[in-house]
């Protein structure tokens, strides 16, 4: 199997999210995608261990949020890198709730859609909820989405272990083990951002050219927010 | 609802091709995704009404090839725009067959995937194949694939109605409807695509600043390949 292939198929990334008898949870998906137009249906896959798996199940409802290209990373990381079990990621994004009480992310969105589950199919590791869409709005409307590729070619994200479109980080290790100045990369266990010095992290205030070891000990991973522990040389 | 949100869903473009009892066929999908990583499983959405359709049902196998962003658009024309019960799609365009006959597209694409179906969801309109993959390639490491939006903004091309993205053309019509020349704007009744004369087609021979009547009869739609007689004004 050549995995590389598996990489040129293109998605979008989306916050879905989800609510049952007054919890509620969002992750970040990439299998978001329109079945009918008539009536207008959207299926997303979803990890059965996602929290926000039995809330949909339970509550037979769901809400996507398209995000835009320069959504800020810290969405990113409270939505892609933790669980829901643990914080309340909603605590300190935008968001609205529906008549229905579906939570639906709208900070640095340009679109979302409230959607009713009609059929739900086992997949195997997850499931497909296919919806009928309920009620929608478009925030933005010359708002850029982001795309996975754009998030994996310009913000270096990698999807998280319970994606579908998972692929194991040390097959693309090697390439991406040499710097220019000698100095090494370090990657983010937590959610496989690398940390290469030659380009620093200027929005975290890193200049290029800053060996890892050089880091200020405050400074947190620019994609889920880890502290400088769990980053491991590659 | 909304209409224009649902354009900021992200998708790819591919040909989705099976073959039956010495018939094949093709099409053009964007409903392409994978849904779970062990084992490597990938779902296609299929209009009941497609010809490759009744082919996946009855071989059980089909194949999707991620088209590249330059694209001839003769390829979409052919794969997108005309049924398989009038022509054989595969005539003038590179391919192979698998081991178990599946046609693979392999003409201006970066990769290929042959999957076996494991589960069929209807859906309504359409139906949800989801399918192992058993075989793949990456013809093109650093390719870029075609994309739905790409396009969309970048090809004029429009989903043919049966597609699950399908939105009516009469919605977008008005704000293509000005040119700076006043020249009116034409469609292709068979595609969607926009004839705008301050652009003109210039890979087709026709200049910046053409009227649509001044255009050559011999000219063809750059998208489906049909003749003038198939253009209204809008």
């Amino acid at each position: 199997m050549k995995i590389e292939a598996f990489f040129k198929l293109s998605y979008g990334l989306y916050v879905v999210s989800s609510a049952h008898d007054g919890k509620k949870n969002g992750f970040i998906g990439n299998t978001v995608f329109q079945v009918t137009a008539t009536p207008s249906q959207i299926a997303i896959g979803c990890n059965k261990d996602n929290y926000t798996c039995s809330l949909i199940e339970r509550s037979g409802m769901y809400s996507i949020s398209v995000l835009k290209q320069d959504v800020k990373q810290d969405i990113i990381g409270t939505f892609g890198y933790h669980s829901g079990r643990d914080i309340n990621k909603f605590e300190k994004t935008g968001h609205i709730e529906t008549a229905n009480n579906t939570p639906v992310v709208t900070e640095d969105c340009i679109a979302w859609f409230e959607c009713k589950v009609v059929k739900q199919v086992d997949v195997g590791t997850h499931i497909l909820f296919i919806a009928e869409v309920i009620e929608n709005d478009l925030i933005e409307k010359d708002g850029e989405p982001l795309t996975y590729a754009y998030y994996h070619q310009v913000k270096k994200g990698l999807a998280p272990k319970n994606a579908p479109t998972y692929v194991d980080q040390k097959l693309l290790e090697k390439e991406r083990s040499e710097t220019s100045s000698g100095a090494k990369k370090y990657r983010c266990l937590a959610c496989g951002y690398i940390y290469d010095p030659d380009e620093g992290d200027p929005d975290g205030g890193i200049a290029p050219g800053t060996p890892f070891e050089d880091i200020p000990d405050d400074w947190v991973c620019p994609t889920c927010g880890s502290t400088k522990e769990m980053f491991e040389p590659l």
